[in-house]
């Protein structure tokens, strides 16, 4: 593409009407339609920066951040979103609110969303509750919206719940599309959702489980690999399966990580807990018992230990698509002999595939403010010309 | 109202002359047209927002908060405010700058103020103190701007002390005049800023000292309720008693809760620490003695115990005007077998007032924009005509 | 000088093209027009903002901040700049994100640098990592940019490091010029660098440092005084010696605090670490020996205890040019019977020179902002020209 002209015209070919004024949860909420139309308006945002033209479309208004689990990737993307927007990042800093859940979520959901254009939540720690906590916010904000209390209904950008994490999935498809060409040639291509060893333990399931959700839209073969015991979600296992159905691709889980990376177009090891752990561990938290909680984390540790194998070598490297497959991860990684003894992954697979990480990782800020952009702009298309015309830069020179 | 014109007739009707380059730390340093100003301008700010029209009237400039409390509906609305007129929040965490009282607070407040048009600060946590920092923080920077120092010298504004919450209550007549369709409708109505039992014990008597001491301005009957020895600071009550003389209105305390709600247009039945109490407190705190503070705290949440029945029930709502007084509260109110077993309010009296008490909270960041524009332009009026003819979109569509 | 054209003139006398895209870490990197220009664009900033004349040059953009020590004045200082400039700061709160050195500063140096224009770093605990530290960001950033990951290279702007702390000292000869009324007025003066006495142990060498390396530079006669066993970085007197001999100035070190005041035009007293302890000190944190540190500590306690004659006294003032050389510090002082019993500075001599010491700190954001410019704008007196001609206010009347 060489012209903004080009990214219009693609977005002008696509429904995403019903995007206006929503928010973005999960990716299977969504219609491909609506999920291209991120993809270009991604891109169109990322063409206007690299040339220099400013995409502030708000004066002022806030964009909060609520995360509740340390952050830098998403914080800095989310920030970096709204500012290219020109929205100013307020966080919400629940130990210096004391916030509960109940009547409150309610309340304070309203009392910070006065001026605010988006919210967005990262909260991944325990199963069941992320994704409810974020449909709660969106409900207070949209009633307070409809009685008159907010001048504007806020929108919600999940920044990663406990069942699919949007924003980094969608960075790492917009990663696959560039790096194959476009959208299309993702179809029958082989992706490896593989689980690998890690010495930590709880690490979120919301990445596997997006990945398999998204990748079978595109007509992929996905093959989601794990020991078993490390089953994901089966509510997100079901939505994979009509997905590929659907798309043309197909869906298969194994147990044997030599088996994915077969001939794999694409391979995206990483470590994650097993769904039923974390719904245990959930319920432990809930009780208040922490000699049972330490005493699954000591059960975990001891089950990841026996899948040290479990690793991402130069010799699994070689049996992939020629020997050099897209190696996909979300960062940071456990990188033998670099962050941990044994990890997800030999530190010469790492090194080589750096550049490309980064890459990958360099989407996510572009598909936050497109996210924002659609639920915010009525005719993001003509939004982008009057942009163009208003030709302000970015930076003076 | 419907046009910007009306409200910028409404101020150009107004004597506010003396809010440019000054401070706002209590409502009655002021005079009845300067409290109007504020109200006319949160309005047309708020009108103008709606409208989608920009009131950036800064480029650049820093808004510093500092926040010696937690604080979530405060802190907000402070952001919003500054980032609706242009300014960026800059938090000054006490913890990682030690800061201390005496030589040092003339030094900081200089030292973050090179670039600072606005100062917010909340400290309402020891009787005595917060006010005097307030002022020495204005002094401070007074005499730097006339030293040459500064090249600006910030306003204050008082995000709530030990004596008055001017920008609560501020919204709180806000919410009261736009209800009652005018200021001139709240002559003659009864308003009962009543004690209401809680399981905590120390909250702030800012807002009961400064609902009485602003709500007497305005020609209404002010009853303030609350049991023996649950005495607000003395020099506010004269405070009260002085302004209810002057505005035609009245002004009596009374230790039964039901006199109080008898035929009142508006009750605001809210926990707070006795004064004497409170005093004791800070000279307990500044002598070190932590037995004693403890000691104390005992003997008040025993004291308070005494006066369970001090909750706004029903029964009691059903005795005000025509069994529909408004309901106000600066939230989070304390609410029977929600967040409490007992404590401020019925449940369902909450609840039916739940959208008014979200309204009411909305004024604040409009009251606070205000307080900022009157102390930062020269001729307001002129300014929204200016905004309006330059016509900027908030956020383009 | 009286209009922004007599900045630009001046500017475009001097060779700074080097700077542009380039980082700031130490003075004596740069060459002598360079430092100059700093001081032209800082006074052409100022001047613009004391005119109400908008200098945001940026529409949207991000200035990282990443304070590995306690700070107020500095982070001020940097949110100030950045935001004059139009940039938004955001914070790398390192205790939120859980960095470690190594392959993992490579990795979030670029993680959050997708949209930074500017990094600002204050690392100065420990020797020997500052600089290390601050050089490994820059190698990461330029790598991410010659990578394509990166859309622009974020400029580094050293806040402090363990060699030098050149906003600091930049900010010092900047008011050292003023008082003097221009930078040729400096030639043959002298300055005393003094160590004095503080309760406190471990402050910083990066003040005497850099202002050893930087006034060495301007012609001047810089004395480094201190007791025995308090030498700063042996590095670093090479450095001011070479800088003398080529400037015309002198440098010479004494170990008497009489001799470095007689006749001294300037008087720079301040405590500081003996660069041998620090270095110990590091090595004994490296060997995460607590004990060893904790000895070296009441080592170094008894050490300081010895010179508490080390002190800027009135008696002291009266020797030194017509008994009123300019004082500088860079705030806080240690201020005898206010805030130590004894400290740096007798109370009378730091009251006399408040004023002035207010005034040297004000300088420092508009160093920084200058910093910032000049390694983003290709033609920097251009783009003050275009300001200039845009002609937008900073706050609306």
């Amino acid at each position: 593409m060489k012209t903004l002209q080009d990214y219009i015209d693609k977005l002008n070919a696509l429904n995403f009407k019903d995007m206006y004024e929503n928010d973005f949860f999960l990716t299977w909420d969504k219609t491909d339609n609506e999920l291209e139309a991120i993809w270009v308006l991604a891109d169109a945002l990322r063409f206007m920066r690299e040339h220099n033209i400013s995409t502030k479309i708000f004066e002022s208004g806030l964009g909060i951040s609520i995360f509740r689990d340390n952050s830098t990737r998403t914080r800095f993307s989310f920030a970096s979103a709204c500012n290219l927007l020109g929205l100013q990042v307020q966080d919400l800093d629940e130990k210096k609110s004391q916030i509960a859940h109940g009547e409150t979520v309610r309340e304070t959901a309203n009392m910070i969303s006065f001026m605010a254009d988006v919210i967005g939540i990262r909260d991944d720690m325990y199963i069941g509750k992320g994704h409810t906590y974020q449909k709660e916010v969106v409900d207070s904000v949209t009633q307070g919206y409809k009685d008159g209390i907010l001048e504007q209904k806020p929108t919600l950008v999940n920044l990663q719940c406990d069942i699919d994490h949007p924003t980094q999935c969608m960075a790492d498809a917009a990663h696959i599309i560039h790096e194959m060409g476009g959208l299309e040639n993702l179809k029958g291509k082989k992706i490896a959702m593989t689980w690998a060893y890690s010495p930590s333990y709880g690490k979120p399931l919301s990445v596997p489980q997006g990945v398999i959700g998204l990748m079978t839209r595109l007509g992929m073969n996905v093959v989601l690999a794990h020991p078993e015991g490390y089953e994901v979600m089966p509510d997100v296992v079901d939505v994979a399966k009509k997905n590929a159905e659907k798309s043309g691709g197909s869906f298969r889980i194994t147990h044997d990580m030599a088996d994915a990376f077969k001939d794999a177009d694409v391979v995206y090891p990483k470590s994650w807990a097993p769904f039923a752990a974390m719904e245990k561990r959930t319920n432990l938290y809930a009780a208040g018992d922490q000699a049972g909680i330490d005493a699954l984390e000591q059960e975990l540790l001891a089950q990841n230990a026996q899948h040290k194998d479990w690793c991402c070598t130069e010799e699994l490297m070689k049996t992939t698509k020629d020997g050099k497959a897209m190696y996909l991860h979300c960062l940071p990684a456990d990188i033998n002999g670099v962050s941990c003894e044994d990890g997800e992954v030999e530190a010469s697979v790492f090194d080589r595939y750096r550049d490309s990480l980064y890459k990958e990782a360099s989407y996510k800020p572009y598909v936050i403010a497109a996210m924002i952009m659609l639920a915010k702009c009525q005719d993001p298309a003509q939004t982008l010309k009057a942009l163009e015309e208003r030709g302000i830069l970015r930076k003076m020179k």
